[in-house]
């Protein structure tokens, strides 16, 4: 069915397109159509908008509506049948892609003790933050690691994984964060099960840490060329004693608080090539200013309860809820308590602006520094 | 609408998702969508695909088909009213993202003499192949350059550019390729008008060329830290010279024949982070081998006629006719004549594939690397 | 006066030089030289040696040897006359350019309480390693470090600093390493006294510890383009506790035991652009096997007792003591001890090595891997 | 024999050593020699200079002088005694390391039609600039070359070369420069004979400049590691068009004129990892501004005829002329013609200086930029 109108999107600003249709350029427009082919003014001003216009929206998932849901997969599925028990969070405006926001995913995984899933790999990259229960491990390329609760650990691109609970562990929760969405939006995601369904464990557990979690040292004569972190694993309390430590001696960031990237320390660059990972600490009481960035970011309030403002819009969370800020939207945080911190941990793909040089950060001017709290 | 059926994507093959809707499921699975969630395992087999499946298909603009009604854009809208007069290419799969192939752009502009179209600038990065006409030029931050025939030249994303045809000039239409798509789908994309509509000639014509295209010599102590060729404009002869010296010394690739990359002389790199161009030279009667590769490619025809088999859809191409190849789809080309070379002008999103660590490529093995024609 | 001889390189082996002298060669050679000029085959074979012949030699500075007169330049010279009591390292081969290994420069300072050295900066990169004694500090570019023994600082090229003992400190001693000779040797060396004598304590106390020092963590968006590592100190218990844990996994290197380099956490590489450090750790009965690299090396014993032998040639060591290893020179290690561990710090050249593209290591194959004990 | 003084190097001046020799110190300095060690204020203002105080001073030596000279190698030695006749370049203050300037190598050789040098590799990176005599060839790991007066061509670290002249040519002369002294005095020096004695020529002849030499073009898919550069062969006339059509853009540098660097074409980086080479070109009656840098350079004149001021010391040079300016020397240009260009071929260790973060630059401010010409 050919269109009715060809100039939705006029715009009367000198140097944008500005043609209304008439009955001959609608004539035209069908015929170029016919030739797999279009007038470039008759959408020139959707395409090229002044400013990014995601179709991501602002939400958030309270683990408290999640968690009964997330446990009762174990009743409606085995791991066999569904290879992997999840229930992924879907943005309202990103639901052809199956994606949290812009191109992440994340979702709530969940496994009982003994069990453990089949190896697989994939062009995704992947990571897991652990949200409670014990005994759960990962296993990536042979190099198997313990998890506890608010760990950090990733299953870089390409890499051999799988996870699994120990036998006496107990029921384990954990967020996956995978840029799937983005792999099959580039056309390169490929997908392979391991020939023997489970790998060995080649090396020691926990030997990555003993290795590469040195601070500022590394095994000499490891000449480490994979683009992501051979560290793997980030544990919750160094972490958190990284950023108590950093909040005795400085300020922080006015938009973010307390604010350190995870990173790979055999190059100081990101965990992964398109997905990047930070851990916020706000203070008791603290307040932020809002900025804007380009790149999308999926929260998981690792500890405390605060607020953030996003596009106007005010998110209550505690800890284990999930929100997500899409691309060039105003946000800022807020803790809760006078009293204890509050730590929020993200995953994002600013390793992907970066390295296509598209990032771009603008803090609000106006009212102080924050938005007006429109809903 | 709840939707119906939950276990399409099905598959039973160990380790992938296998679980059929029951009643007791589909409740399951409709609680959880109101909840802005979802059970991976009703879409994990869509999302993890064994390997790329392009929305995008190969497909061919031939010149003869499109050229008069590229002309009639310039009676049919004024420079003021359509900003420029650009009839775009359309991939039958790509229609919602406008594109031609994957995430790029390419359309046809035409131009009269004495116009220039307004200066402004972008995120996307631009680049223009001259197609006819005489007279054509560019300016990109001041440094104007004069294009003829099978000229490339450059708009890099953030630089103020603009392009118009001299008044001694002739009817002028070129080969637009830009990655607009990419950069409305990483939300990253934003756009300018120059204050001043028309900027300045800041430098002497055509001196980007003066300083950098010397072989094996640049100007010492410039320090160009930007992230596109500060060379800006590759014309054809020295294009096709290179081509033919290249021919002398070597085969070429069994893929692509003689192929080369334009590249940017201060860093051996891709002209722009996000696109990349190739210029490459089929010898008479050569015939390719089949390979893909993760990237997408819009190709035009410089010189000479040939086909080329994609996805086993066989396109006869002549000078001026655009084809595109889809992502991780096979394709090999082939020259018509027996006595004259044929030139394939392309550019791609290979830097986005390396930058991003996703470029992978596969030969052909079966049937001597050559595809079955199936069309 | 005119050399007699100018055959002494002579080598009978195709492609050397071999030329004896005659009356007219000598007519010839004292005529060229008149010129400025010589012929090539009268040193063709000294310049070009099969493989690198270094003039430094193997030695040891025992700390028992050398402790009382560094402590008595306490009382010989005051700091305002001496700028810094210094006593230094001098290789028997190397005297010229006071080096205690090739390019490399090594001294014991020694220092007061309530002593302070003026402020100061220099090409040289510099480094300190703790002794003996208490309350010792650096500060360099206003961020001031407490130091105890076995701590590691680094003092970069082109930074202000200056080391000083606290008031309720004890007398302290420390090795002091510097590039100094090989500053001086590329004719690149500048050297500058603050204006004001003292530098400012421009943040709080061992705040680069408090920013880098995380594992695997860095403060987000603080771009560090320095070429020397922003952490500067490297505490002596979490160095020790790395090498422990990386004993736990790892057999380590079977020419160096468990070894660590300290890097510069922005980017996984050496701290200093031309110096480079390593502790190593050999564990109880530990004997490692010979190789031999490019690079010069200053060892301190951390920890134990022990033995290397370089060249053939046996060095006891116990804790504190120094010695060094010249270029491509066969060096293997020993713990002396069946019961405690044995660590030795040590600084090189590596950084410079590798940034000219001439590093080499080659291991002993005959013998088991050990050299014959020669002295 | 002990020492008599110890305070040559006193500096009255704050922060500086400067205590006068005692009976009681000139003890305590032998008994500190007698250990392997010295008092470090005996030597700390000589080893800490507030600049550098190159060992090297400016030189030339000019064509007409040398000539006869190296012609007469000729006669007196064959190249199987001699390996190579060459004629080298002794700076008056190198004379210890056989450098022409810092740890520079030059040499002139000279080789009659129809012979051939023996294969070899070494640590030292080379280059030859052809000076006279037509027929010349080089070749590099398989890559012959073909070679004409002005021509620049590399033979890098660790390749096998060799040199020789076609039995159709005449006697050439080119200019050698080797960083022969560099590679002794990092003990990195490492001579190879080819089993051989002569490579093959493995390539099509001049296939290097045929797939490298492309203007802003590279052949696709060859991933070049190596740290030089693969084009390997510069030749005159392009470097000498390139030259023009800078001039016709740019005033080029207040110091040096038109100036180019000669760059690896696959990294715009330095032709080799420690040396680098540069052509530049003074205008007709051009005359330059003096600065300094940290770097050793040797120049030949390629063109022309002028004269160079260096440290205040005025050398008049013309084509084939070789001078030197030390490090950290002022230098200044000028070309005595009012009507012809002149060109001045340079080969430097600047890469040096930069890979090591050492380099420095800093033009003379009195005078109009122009130095007292004192000799
Ligand atoms: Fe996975
Ligand atoms: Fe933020
Ligand atoms: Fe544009
Ligand atoms: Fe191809
Ligand atoms: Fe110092
Ligand atoms: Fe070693
Ligand atoms: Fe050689
Ligand atoms: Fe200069």
């Amino acid at each position: 069915m050919p269109e009715l109108s060809y100039d939705a999107y006029r715009e009367d600003v000198v140097g944008r397109a500005n043609v209304s249709d008439t009955p001959e350029l609608i004539d035209y427009y069908r015929r170029l159509g016919r030739l797999g082919t279009g007038a470039l003014w008759t959408v020139a001003n959707k395409i090229e908008p002044w400013q990014p216009r995601s179709s991501s929206v602002p939400m958030i998932w309270r683990f408290q509506d999640l968690r009964q849901d997330v446990l009762r997969a174990l009743d409606l599925v085995t791991p066999e049948q569904a290879g992997r028990r999840v229930v992924y969070l879907e943005n309202k405006g990103r639901s052809d892609v199956v994606a949290a926001v812009g191109w992440l995913y994340a979702g709530l995984q969940v496994m009982k003790p003994g069990e453990c899933a089949s190896s697989h790999r994939h062009s995704a990259s992947a990571l897991r933050f652990i949200m409670e229960g014990s005994g759960a491990f990962t296993n990536v390329d042979g190099h198997k690691m313990t998890l506890g609760a608010n760990d950090f650990v990733l299953t870089p691109n390409g890499t051999w994984h799988e996870h699994g609970v120990a036998e006496d562990g107990t029921v384990c929760i954990w967020q996956d964060g995978l840029d799937i969405p983005l792999m099959n939006a580039l056309d390169a995601n490929f997908y392979e099960v391991h020939p023997e369904l489970q790998q060995a464990v080649a090396h020691p557990v926990d030997d990555s840490l003993a290795m590469w979690a040195g601070s500022g040292l590394r095994p000499a004569g490891q000449h480490w060329a994979k683009r992501y972190s051979p560290l793997l694993k980030y544990e919750w309390a160094p972490t958190y004693e990284a950023l108590s430590r950093y909040a005795r001696v400085s300020d922080g960031s006015p938009f973010d608080g307390l604010i350190m990237d995870y990173v790979n320390p055999a190059t100081g660059g990101p965990v992964m090539p398109t997905i990047g990972a930070t851990m916020q600490m706000l203070r008791p009481g603290e307040r932020t200013k809002a900025h804007r960035q380009t790149g999308s970011f999926v929260y998981q309030c690792a500890k405390g309860r605060g607020w953030s403002v996003i596009n106007g819009q005010r998110f209550d969370w505690r800890e284990r809820d999930i929100f997500v800020v899409p691309s060039w939207m105003y946000h800022e945080h807020a803790n809760a308590s006078a009293t204890e911190d509050a730590c929020l941990f993200s995953f994002h793909d600013l390793p992907v602006m970066h390295a296509l040089g598209l990032y771009r950060e603008e803090a609000l001017g106006e009212n102080g520094g924050h938005q007006p709290v429109l809903s």
